[in-house]
């Protein structure tokens, strides 16, 4: 099964993008692979560039606000686990908290002497060679336990964030489950009913993938061959969740 | 020891780069680490944007006659190994043609029609997320195989650049040989008489990197600590050649 995701709102627009952008920082961090640096430093200043955009900080302020409001209408409501609603609930102070006392994202970063000294030329078409950024080649070269170091300083800014948008998006994933459904000749739309999130789950065997469209109201899947770029005609029998 | 290689002219600073975009492609290209199609795509789209901005088939073609012309005036010439220097001009008539024959680099990356549909959009902070590009997402889920089968595809329409390029690259290098210099107060400068490429081999334990600057007459190297990014103000030994 092929599983995408699509979001309905700016907002989860964002935090998609930026859950992305995280996990390949974490999972570069560790150098496993030698060309897991490009990778690192592109996600880091790819994240600059959406939290010089965006008040991530200030959308992810109120997201909490918002599930805190809705969890909380949903204490003494006969037969809703009020355990799981308090875990919840304390859940989404504590990242309150951690992001409210955390500086605006990405400003340690940014004054990083290092990563703004690299980060205008890493952009250019093979910008990154020794010869364009040396203090990069130098930093390249040292030892693995320092530039863990350095990578733990600049990745820790980040934690505050990291938290709060894994419980966020996990709170509205969970908000839809999946069902199963049929696209009539390749093609799905229906009602979003306030929804934040589209999840599908495709059969890899029949060689498409989505096109969404959409908003918290509305949405249209048409599904698309991979081989011919052209619009699937038959009918595609799919799972959706819509959250 | 650390090695720094800086170009003295234009035509080198792109043969480096392509150098640089190439091997990044060939690594990430075995698909060992789940981030190794960032770097693919990034690498491609890189070369791509460098043979739209410079005609490097027409470069290289250049270089190669330039380098035959070279090598002949050592023909004849007593004391000179005459078998290597058959050797170099058969290579060098072999890449001319392979050269000659080819297509202009990267022409048919940009007819592909998955390729040029991801390009766009790749280069966006965050952008190579699922729900901008479900094609790269169906792709990425596709079996090794036939993962592979596309990249070998891609890379090889740019083995002849490859071919002439290693060349090139090995007999540019080949014309300087290391020599120990001592850079006064961590400063050095000298007449590159006609030289392509300076090539430095600095002790890791000063904590230094070269700043470089200059063009085929004449160059400066100037070493800055990589604690403070400002002047190292001490003496330096280091290796250099001229090439």
């Amino acid at each position: 099964m092929l599983k995408f995701e699509h979001p309905l709102t700016e907002k989860v627009r964002i935090y998609l993008r930026v859950e992305t952008l995280m996990a390949q920082l974490h999972k570069s961090a560790k150098f496993a692979s030698p060309l897991d640096d490009q990778i690192l430093f592109r996600s880091l200043f790819d994240l600059m560039d959406l939290f010089e955009q965006i008040h991530v900080k200030s959308e992810i302020t109120k997201e909490l606000e918002k599930q805190k409001i809705t969890v909380k209408a949903w204490a003494n409501v006969p037969g809703v686990d009020q355990v799981l609603l308090d875990n919840i609930l304390t859940q989404l102070d504590s990242c309150f908290r951690e992001v409210m006392t955390s500086e605006r994202f990405g400003q340690s970063l940014k004054e990083d002497r290092f990563l703004s000294a690299i980060r205008q030329r890493f952009n250019l078409p093979g910008g990154h060679c020794c010869f364009d950024l040396p203090s990069l080649h130098y930093w390249q070269n040292l030892p693995l336990d320092k530039r863990l170091l350095d990578v733990d300083k600049w990745i820790s800014t980040l934690t505050p964030l990291h938290h709060a948008l894994e419980l966020l998006l996990k709170l509205l994933r969970g908000n839809g489950h999946f069902k199963s459904q049929i696209a009539r000749n390749g093609f799905f739309q229906s009602d979003a009913n306030d929804a934040n999130i589209l999840r599908l789950e495709i059969p890899s065997e029949l060689g498409i993938y989505p096109m969404i469209s959409g908003h918290k109201n509305r949405f249209v899947v048409k599904f698309i061959s991979f081989e011919t770029a052209k619009a699937y005609s038959q009918d595609v029998e799919f799972k959706l969740a819509v959250c």
